[in-house]
C-alpha cells in the first residue's frame, strides 16, 4: 500500500485550495485561564459541509486518475455514492443529497460497510475512496495543520481527536516533516479506546484498525482519553464560552487538555474541532 | 441632553480599544444562496462577554471624569452595581458576578428599574450609566459598524436588531458621518415592535421610549418584523449552518432578510449578530 509523504501534502493543498474554506483559528482567554496553557483552536466546524474531511475527500476526487477524470467530465459532473450505516444521523443522510449524491445504506459494522463498498465497486466500475485509510484522503487531511502552522507561530504542541485515524496521522504526517519538534497528542473517548489500547501495546488490537494508520502514528506523543461526561461538558463550555457549534468528537481534546493540566501547562496548544455537524434537537446535554 | 457626534465615535475607539476585540465579520455561500443577498455577518456574539454591549460599557467606565476616576483609582478598581430584573437568566446574573459586580434586583418593568437605578445612585454617588440611552453608551454602539466598514467593501445596507435602540442609534450615528449611501434597517420582532410603531407614526408611542433613540433614528430607512416562528427558525438556520452560537435577538435580521427578499437581492449587506448568550438548556426550538 502506497505511504503518502510530505510531497502529496503539498499537492493536495495546491489542488483542494479552490474547493475549501482556510478556516480560522480563534482564541479564548476563557478557556486560557481554565486550562493553564495558551490554546489555539483550528475551526474546521467552520470547514464546508462542516467538517474537516471535505479536505481528504476534495484531495482524493480532485486528484482522480486521467480516465476516471475523463469519466466524470463525460458524466458532467463525478456521480458519488456513499456507503454509510442505516443508523446515520439524518442530517448528514440529507446533506449527501443536498451535495447531489446517492446513498447505499449498510449495518452499522466495518465489516458490512466495507462488504457493501466492494459490492458498489465492482458494480459500477467506481474508483473507492476509503473515508480515513486512503492515502489521498490522509495527504488531505494533513494540509489542515499546514494551514495551522501558518496560521500560529510557537506551538510546543497538538492535539486532534482520533476516530478513523485520518485526521491524526495526517496532522503527524505535516508536523514531523515540517516541525518535528512539536508533540503530537491524540484523544479519544474512554468508551471506544481502540486506537489508545493498540497505541500502548504496540500492536493494532481491533483487527479492523487500517496498517497506515498505525503506521502514520509513530510520530504520536500520546493518546489521552476523557470519560463521556467529561466530553459533554468540555462540548457545553466551548458553546457557552466560545460561541461556536462543534461536534461531541470535537470536544474531547478538549476534556482531556483539563484533565491533563500539568502536560499542557504553559504550553502553545493548537486544538483541532474538526467538525460542527450536530442534531440541533438532540444535544447531548438535554434530556430526551 | 447631549447628542453624541462622530467626534465621539472615533474617541470612543482609541478609548475602549485595550478592553474589547475586533470581531470577525464571517460569510456564508449558503445564506447568499437561500437569501439572493451577499451578507456579511458582524459576529459580535465573539465579543467579550458574549455581547456588543461591552463596547458602550467601556467608553463610559473607561471615559469617567477625573474625580470619578481618582474615586475608582482610590478604590484599586471600579466597582460596578447592576440593577437587572430579578428574572434575568441566571447566566446573565452568574456573568456579573463572574467580572466582579454586584447585583441589585428590580421588578421586570422600565418603572421599577429607573426607580432602582435612581435609589442606587442616592445612596452610592455612583456614575449611573443608562444601557442604551445614555451618549457615551451610543458612541460606544457605534465603533461597531465603525469597524464593519473597516472590514468590508462596498456595502449597499447594514441591518441590526433593535431592542433598546443603542446598537440601531449608533449605527445610525456612524453610517450618516462617514457612509452616507448606506441604507439602515432595524430588525424588531412583531411581538414587541414599539420602536416599529413609533417609526411608522412619526412621534414616539410607547412613554418609555428614550429620545435620543428617537432622534437617533433619523437616517434608519425602515424598521423590519418577524415573527416569534420566524425568528427561532432563523436562529437555528444560522447556528446550523453558520457553525456559531448566538441570541434569538440576533437572528431578527436574518428573519426579515428572509422575508424582504426583494429589498435585499443582489445587495451586499452587513448584518450584526449582536450577542450569543443563550441558556444552552432552554433553547427556543426545544419542547420544555
Amino acid at each position: 500500500m502506497y505511504i503518502p509523504t510530505f510531497d502529496d501534502v503539498e499537492t493536495a493543498q495546491e489542488r483542494i485550495k479552490p474547493y475549501i474554506y482556510k478556516t480560522p483559528v480563534l482564541s479564548s482567554s476563557f478557556m486560557n485561564e481554565l486550562s493553564g496553557a495558551e490554546l489555539f483552536f483550528k475551526c474546521e466546524n467552520f470547514q464546508k459541509a462542516g467538517v474537516f474531511k471535505v479536505r481528504g475527500a476534495s484531495n482524493a476526487v480532485f486528484g482522480l486518475s486521467e480516465e476516471k477524470a475523463a469519466y466524470a467530465a463525460g458524466r458532467r459532473g463525478i456521480p458519488v455514492t456513499v456507503v454509510m450505516p442505516h443508523t446515520a444521523l439524518e442530517a448528514k443522510k440529507a446533506a449527501v443529497y443536498g451535495y447531489g449524491g446517492s446513498i447505499v445504506e449498510c449495518e452499522p459494522s466495518t465489516t458490512s460497510r466495507e462488504e457493501t463498498s466492494a459490492k458498489v465497486v465492482a458494480e459500477s466500475g467506481a474508483d473507492f475512496v476509503h473515508p480515513y485509510n486512503d492515502p489521498r484522503v490522509i495527504a488531505g487531511q494533513a494540509t489542515c495543520s499546514l494551514e495551522l502552522l501558518e496560521q500560529t507561530e510557537g506551538l510546543d504542541a497538538v492535539i486532534a481527536p482520533i476516530g478513523g485515524g485520518g485526521m491524526v496521522s495526517g496532522t503527524c504526517l505535516t508536523l514531523s516533516n515540517v516541525a518535528p519538534e512539536i508533540k503530537i497528542y491524540a484523544a479519544e473517548p474512554k468508551n471506544a479506546d481502540d486506537a489508545y489500547r493498540s497505541f500502548k501495546a504496540g500492536h493494532i488490537i481491533a483487527d479492523d484498525d487500517p496498517v497506515t494508520v498505525a503506521d502514520g502514528l509513530k510520530t504520536l506523543e500520546d493518546i489521552l482519553l476523557a470519560s463521556e461526561q467529561e466530553i459533554v461538558d468540555a462540548m457545553k463550555l466551548i458553546w457557552q464560552r466560545m460561541k461556536i457549534v462543534m461536534e461531541p468528537s470535537s470536544a474531547v481534546p478538549l476534556a482531556t487538555i483539563l484533565k491533563n493540566k500539568n502536560t499542557f501547562a504553559g504550553k502553545r496548544v493548537g486544538v483541532i474541532i474538526t467538525g460542527g455537524n450536530v442534531d440541533m434537537n438532540k444535544l447531548p446535554w438535554m434530556k430526551s
